[in-house]
């Protein structure tokens, strides 16, 4: 099978790959649609993320949808033929976090395009059987694959326990900014405020999601109290901000990737009692991500702003730099 | 009455004060023990707290136990005579925090020995019928005084889900890290860690409450993967090492006030879903305390290494720089 | 002023009774518009409710908005002018539940209608300030009148845990079947399954928040595995048949009354590991219905089918045995 | 290998089975000890249980602990000669509950010894590895058997929210009822109140766990007002007088098993807003129980009351018939 991979740092080719085997348990799904990522383009220009290190060939892409073609020995066959989403991961499912019901926080979690796995820059690629979802038809190849971006802003938006009537301040209106004011806004939030300094993606997101824009500029979100802050930005100042805008009680999620220590307001946090986490990646989110799709209470085919053939995967991993770029999906299949 | 009066950074005198008056709901409480907290000897040290300042003479001390004298006339005259213990804060008991239960986080709040509400250092105080809780007789004034700070300790274990079988570290081997090893214990702890770096201080923890000891010079916590980290220190690189050696999905809960701005692993934090918080006081503690002082499930009166009269407050204030001492207590009514 | 009042069972009167005084903490309330409950129906046709006897006069209604004319010695005069929503109840505010934030269960807590407290079919009404809310022009006097029977569907639903993509049974399509339906989409309820056996109840229901409607009399529930399950029938064969639709750690929430004692498949909630209650009132709810109304997410208005003068409230009460009748209203003003 | 099989209702035969082939992830464990429950005697007795019947041969027994002798071609050899306890279920870990950690609630789950699933009586059985847990040397082979009712016993504890303080009834003074004493001791409940009507079994309970013990035939829990009410007895006069000793906010957990359809208290269970469920087995339950067993929190081996060999297992199944016996255990090497 045909698949673009980064060879090394700053470099993508275009290779033939071995077809993938199937363990007994997994399928065989052929791509249709792979969202773009910050963390792909992050080890395209870099060649790491943290202490992963792309010291071999690696396939980027973990955003994805396509169609079953091929089930394991213990797989219902009545599976091929499935259009699905795939949820990129694979727990042990025997640890004390997967027993728990917290897989993503497995110590031996594998995850698509994280060294040495191989990702969804390719024709075909094997995921479980269940971590591959059906989708209806009223859903597109590019909604079901950013499935996985949204999952994260579900997941944030869990942990930040939104609910009926929350106000919530999002940093960041990038992808997953917009993607988590929507998610925001499905949990029933009454009030979503996001800030960036970008005055074309703060006017994008108050159509899809937000409903205040602060130019983070010229407009402070000190004195807001809001119920939960998500930062979506990674950048310090903002999250440093956002915290100080969170009402006693309240809750500080931080999605954005970004320095790996950074100054908090540690005694502002203890007087007000706020609970402070992040995200990693997420757990059972594909079904909800599913249903709100297919009510159209959140809007994903909007987001897409660049479409690339699998021969053209370096130009999708440059284009949201772009102005006016939210998110590149590439099409493994044209 | 007489009271013991900060008059001003580092000055205490001794004054004759008018009695109390009592609201409705309040009864009239002649003070028997009252504990030295490192929060009255920083008035004492710094004139103030950060944003409080002794601008005016102020009475400290907020840990204390005494005996009920008079009663307001809502209040029901058989509690006259009863020995109580004294939760120090009075919450508007209307806002939404109050009416959700989380009345520490009024912003309302009065608070015993925080400029300008007096405290304690003081024949007599008023207090809120239902904030001065009646005591077996079995309870010395000294361990009733000391529910306070044991409500420190309940709470941070509380927000930090200690729960049976629970691994605990805490930093710090003061007054407050001692007692909420013992609190951590009674929330079913099976392993207690505490840090310091003073032996004496480490040698005493282990003995009361805690199950290991770290010499914090010499020893590092990292990789131990406890279920919950406990700061009672204060300190920056305690926090951060204390952070590091959390497990996923576990809880950190800051207690300790040190700078008001602190370098954090936040992604650290991110990767490990770690959920970080403060305390800021406590809210309804003392049923449980007084129940774990009556089944002897903590030990208090063993931290007293101080006791003064009242004529003698500045030197209780003085008493904790010592080496060997861990907790002053004063006597109003001697 | 003018009240009508019931004289004893079965017997409405029309007097005059002295204004109501106001405790510090109070205001006085011009009633605009009182909503009728099933309760007050009961206390006119029965006399009692369980425990409680009308053995002296009593004024009724208890689902109230109108505007604040007077303050309490205690309240901000600013007040005056402002309409309101009223809760009518009165915690002591100091228990442990109510310390804990459950006020609703406070032992002495005083509730409008309830004898022996006075309710509101009556030109003006005391209640404390803040269990008086602010509403926005843009609500009617009977939408601001029936956020409390809103309440009680919120409170249940937020009980039975709906959440987004929440699949979610409803016993009994009545003013809080169909208030309760609304409440859990605005909950984010993907699927709302509502059952009845009056045709007509169910055709409304399904225009006005459910998603399914099920007639009792020719279809069953059974297999549905719903995550919650919420009874506003009081009927113990729909009590049943909804338990037996729950999935496994699902919720049940009985809201409507039936008799006291009710045969339940204990079996069937103990394999599945079901969490069962009930809802008693509701705490800290106004606000959120304030805020679902003003965002158009729940509408009251079209609840009410009848509109009676205080004189005719003999005849509101009867009203909603009427086929095609929902909710009667009551306009101490007019 | 020797098994003793239940050929049908009421017939215990001693035969000779073939050894379990191993899965992948599996162990071969020979058995040291296997406890006795009332499940086991009720297959003995009426040949069903609800809707599982024995028509086919039987190996019964659950509660089990023994040595790795083997390992499953995916399993780490050092494991071989361990001594563990082991959990007797086997979930898919692939379907929504288990992939929520709510492993017990399957609706695929295998268990020991419920038809048609072979249990432990038996020289050998074979477990998934990590439902195999590793023991110290300090607990004997019946205790580590007795892991598996403790399961039961801390599962309905933690369902039932006892925590520090928390005042409990227990109906029932069986093994499960007295484990269950112990088991809210080491969570930290103050007061443990018991149930029965037989006297030996209060006394026995009073000494092992329970802090007051009340004879049902004439002493009455109403009143209490306990946080939480576990029932370990299945008779329906005991969960109604259980349930009307619970205050207001309190759970109630039924783990015994009575008659499918029990009349409950519901306008009790309303106007208190008490949560009841049940237990299904117990997740994750393991780890802590060796802990406790340890830490010397629970004693387990008191409860043995009679030892049989294998051949006897007809005559362990009766034994706990006669006064006086608690727990019955049988030791398949000897």
């Amino acid at each position: 099978m045909r698949a673009a991979v980064l060879a090394r740092q700053g470099e993508m080719t275009l290779e033939t790959l071995p077809l993938p085997t199937l363990d007994p348990d997994q399928v065989l799904v052929q791509v249709a649609a792979v969202g773009v990522c910050g963390s792909d383009v992050h080890y395209y220009d870099h060649g790491r993320i943290g202490p992963y290190v792309v010291d071999h060939p690696l396939v980027l892409g973990h955003e994805l949808s396509g169609r079953i073609v091929a089930v394991g020995s213990s797989v219902d066959p009545e599976r091929v033929g499935r259009r699905v989403a795939v949820e990129p991961q694979r727990p042990c499912r025997k640890c004390p976090q997967c027993r728990a019901g917290r897989y993503n926080l497995c110590p031996d979690i594998e995850f698509y395009a994280t060294p040495p796995v191989d990702g969804a820059f390719a024709e075909y690629v094997a995921i479980q059987d269940d971590f591959a979802f059906d989708i209806p038809d009223t859903l597109s190849d590019e909604a079901a694959a950013l499935i996985e971006p949204l999952s994260v802003g579900l997941w944030a938006c869990e942990r930040a326990g939104i609910r009926p009537g929350s106000r919530v301040l999002i940093a960041g209106a990038g992808p997953i900014g917009v993607i988590t004011a929507q998610a925001a806004r499905a949990f029933g939030a009454a009030e979503v405020y996001i800030t960036d300094v970008a005055e074309d993606r703060l006017a994008f997101a108050l159509g899809h999601g937000a409903t205040h824009a602060l130019n983070a500029m010229t407009e402070s979100a000190e004195g807001l109290d809001v119920d939960a802050f998500i930062d979506a930005s990674g950048a310090a100042p903002a999250v440093r901000a956002g915290i100080r805008a969170v009402a006693p009680a309240g809750k500080v999620i931080l999605v954005g990737l970004g320095a790996d220590d950074v100054e908090l307001p540690v005694s502002f946090i203890q007087n007000r009692e706020i609970w402070l986490s992040g995200v990693f990646r997420y757990t059972n989110t594909w079904p909800l991500a599913i249903q709100l799709l297919a009510d159209g209470k959140v809007d994903l085919d909007v987001l897409v702003t660049g479409r690339f053939a699998l021969a053209q995967a370096e130009e999708a991993l440059k284009a949201g730099k772009q102005p006016g770029q939210l998110k590149a999906v590439v099409y493994p299949g044209r």
